[in-house]
């Protein structure tokens, strides 16, 4: 999920701030331990970074003294109740508020941690961060954006939504055109990031109604946010070069995601089982290991681990519940980076001067937004 | 797309037919000489085999002719028009019947050949499929399904819709998973195949409306339908050993093929490019060609090259638009497999015995179907 640090964009950490990342030490696969080593692992290369870590206090008070790295770097909040993978959203949002989720979200909301990161139920996680740090104004569904390798020069598309909302119309996807765009300009460093909308084929005539919509929508409001829009782009297009941020439905996205990664695991089995074939085969991958081992750092899924949810008042990244120690640290790395960006801020005024830009647009005269674009934010949001 | 020979149903060839597949030799990107070569490849494999060409008749016959191993098994239908991959669907259906394409499915309609098998533009394929061979009765939308590598036991899953229609409500959903029970037994001799709904997660509530309608409604059928029922399986599950069959919209499915394939061919490259890095990796690749090469043609796309169009009266293959002789040979062996299987009439009589119990249990009692085992046709089919 992170991208190297030399594709973050080149810009000094505030003076004299530490930067504390809110961690939901509950929730995940493999329990705290896990967690904790991966604060570990970010601290160890990381001396900037703090930590407020939330869950049954005495418990991890034991397992982070274990872990000289972290002796001063991290404070506690009490949380006797977990999130579990089974439980529902619904239910969640009302029962939640004891959780070490929810005190997670609120050290966010608070001010008092420039992030949170959490291993935990996905559906939950997107819930109680509504509820808690509450939508930016002008947006109607907030959205999951992962980073997915690719043949682009940043080895990294940007692609969402998948899975913060089955359901998506076309203002929503105008939306998480523009939350993608400000996603890549801040996190890859791309100036002017190229966004194509998924569908079954590029030709214009085809797809469902509300994407030959969201097509017109997004067009219309590319010079105004700096992009490019490609227009329809395909599945194989995901992992390609044609665009640098693909935009799609969160049921779309996620069963893509999941099938790339089910695809990359079983490729990954069938060439092992191929190594182990014949002597030949097996000293073969003696010999190749260094380079098998490159190619398997470009495309391991726990080092690019964690969905950034865009369209909130604070940063949270959803790291993947089986997550390793290296997974939690590389969503905590994210965390760490987007809030040195400021990109939250920078992605809210964004918003907010499209979503005026937008609403004039269409409530008003069709063509009105193409006249106003001096009300332009940055073009670093 | 083929699955291997000791993978299909141990059924004796009719006496003293030969198998005549009718072919499109224009439409597809490398142009008639390609599909003339696959042809060729499938002759040689297969004596019993013969041919209707469908294109402008004297560049084909000019062709064909220095092709010996196909000297008298082949015969040739002129038509002067090609159908583009730009060509709309709704255009070519009021113009396509002087294509090469329309003629191809006449041959199957008019009894003179087993089955179709084309490389053009696939939306315009379905469409004239359906305007020539028409629907099965009880078929509302006819769906393409692939067989996808996975870890089972036969190698392969089968997955439909992959992008006939891109909407598909609760009732079409029902039909895939019949059409593609019954495809899953006679294409890769598994008689009681496992079904799984795709989703964005396992739990029950999760997902759209129409897929918590359509899991009470497969899961009805089963048992009568001779199929075991999973439930809801996610994109990693499609190469997996959960279910044999993966049963989805035609947008999801098109955009997960593609997905999977994208992310393949890129681990692929990356896979080249490391075996190039040093010296010693370009060793190590040389000694293990052979288990490389073996893996290559595991997961090789140009190998499970065509989709079947299910629901017509007919059997259609979908050759891919790309397709080297290799690709054009696997889904001629996929048309004159299932051909030879007379899977295009058992679908039919199991979808008109299912179509009927359905009727009945939706518009009378809900729980009628459960009563009706009896009305219930062979197993095979």
């Amino acid at each position: 999920m992170t991208a190297k640090p030399d594709q973050m964009p080149d810009r000094p950490r505030p003076q004299g701030e530490r930067i504390v990342i809110s961690v939901d030490a509950m929730g995940g696969d493999a329990g705290p331990g896990v967690v904790i080593a991966g604060m570990a692992q970010s601290a160890k290369k990381n001396p900037d970074i703090g930590f407020i870590l939330h869950g049954p206090e005495d418990t991890l008070k034991k397992l982070v003294a274990r872990r000289r790295i972290l002796a001063g770097c991290v404070s506690f909040r009490d949380a006797a109740d977990v999130v579990t993978m089974e439980d529902k959203p619904s239910h969640v949002m009302r029962h939640g508020k004891s959780t070490s989720m929810w005190s997670t979200l609120t050290s966010v909301r608070d001010g008092e941690a420039h992030g949170a990161v959490s291993c935990g139920n996905t559906g939950a996680l997107m819930a109680l961060s509504i509820l808690c740090l509450r939508r930016l104004p002008g947006i109607s569904r907030p959205a999951i954006a992962v980073l997915w390798p690719s043949r682009n020069p940043q080895s990294f598309n940007v692609m969402l939504d998948v899975g913060a909302d089955v359901r998506a119309d076309a203002q929503d996807l105008l939306q998480y055109a523009l939350m993608g765009a400000s996603y890549a300009r801040n996190g890859m460093n791309l100036p002017r990031p190229r966004i194509g909308l998924l569908n079954v084929g590029t030709e214009e005539h085809k797809g469902r109604p509300e994407l030959k919509e969201a097509h017109g929508l997004i067009a219309r409001f590319a010079d105004q946010a700096h992009f490019d829009f490609v227009g329809f782009v395909e599945g194989r297009d995901i992992p390609g070069d044609v665009a640098d941020v693909i935009v799609t439905d969160g049921f779309t996205g996620n069963v893509a995601i999941k099938t790339g990664e089910g695809t990359a695991s079983l490729i990954g089995e069938l060439l092992r089982e191929a190594f182990r074939y014949s002597p030949l085969s097996r000293l073969a991958s003696v010999l190749a290991i260094t380079s098998l081992r490159r190619l398997q750092k470009r495309i391991d899924p726990s080092r690019v681990n964690g969905g950034v949810f865009l369209g909130l008042n604070g940063t949270v990244v959803k790291s993947h519940g089986g997550a390793d120690a290296t997974g939690v640290s590389s969503a905590i790395k994210l965390a760490f980076q987007l809030a040195q960006s400021g990109f939250s801020e920078r992605l809210a005024a964004r918003v907010a001067s499209t979503a005026a830009l937008a609403e004039d647009a269409l409530t008003a005269d069709p063509d009105a937004g193409k006249t106003n674009q001096n009300n332009e934010g940055g073009p670093k949001a």
